[in-house]
């Protein structure tokens, strides 16, 4: 998929399921003071907008893909999930 | 909509444009340091998946967004995004 236009690239980065996530924890315990009950869990992630100079959605999704790896996600305790709108 | 299944909800919380990421700006200079260029922009913002009790879709969504008023996102800087997923 090719286009003119420059390519926009929202990287999800989330704790992989079993790795504590006290940030979560304390958002939830914090809902709970606050009176909202039934809240069984939360998960806090990273949300990373990039506005690319790259216009081909393909090359712009390796290349965020070596981003994500290289700095934006630590991949022992990280997910990545890579979105590119153009 | 109603269903059985307990809803999740997914919530992304971002800067307002025009108010100063610094996080963001951060990110950018460090990819530019380690050699990725062509990046015009990057806007850092969080992330939060919420597991529900509520089972009825749309209570949870007036639920989640009384939420994001009073604790999750700073609305004078800050939009906030919500997406119901059962």
């Amino acid at each position: 998929m090719k286009g003119e236009v420059p390519v926009k690239a929202k990287v999800h980065v989330t704790l992989k399921t079993g790795v504590l996530d006290p940030q979560g924890k304390a958002v939830q315990n914090a809902l709970g003071a606050l009176g909202f009950g039934g809240v069984n869990g939360v998960r806090q992630g990273k949300y990373i907008e990039l506005d690319l100079a790259e216009t081909d959605a393909d090359a712009a999704r390796v290349h965020v893909e070596d981003m994500c790896k290289k700095l934006l996600a630590n991949t022992v305790i990280e997910n990545y999930a890579i979105e590119i709108a153009d």
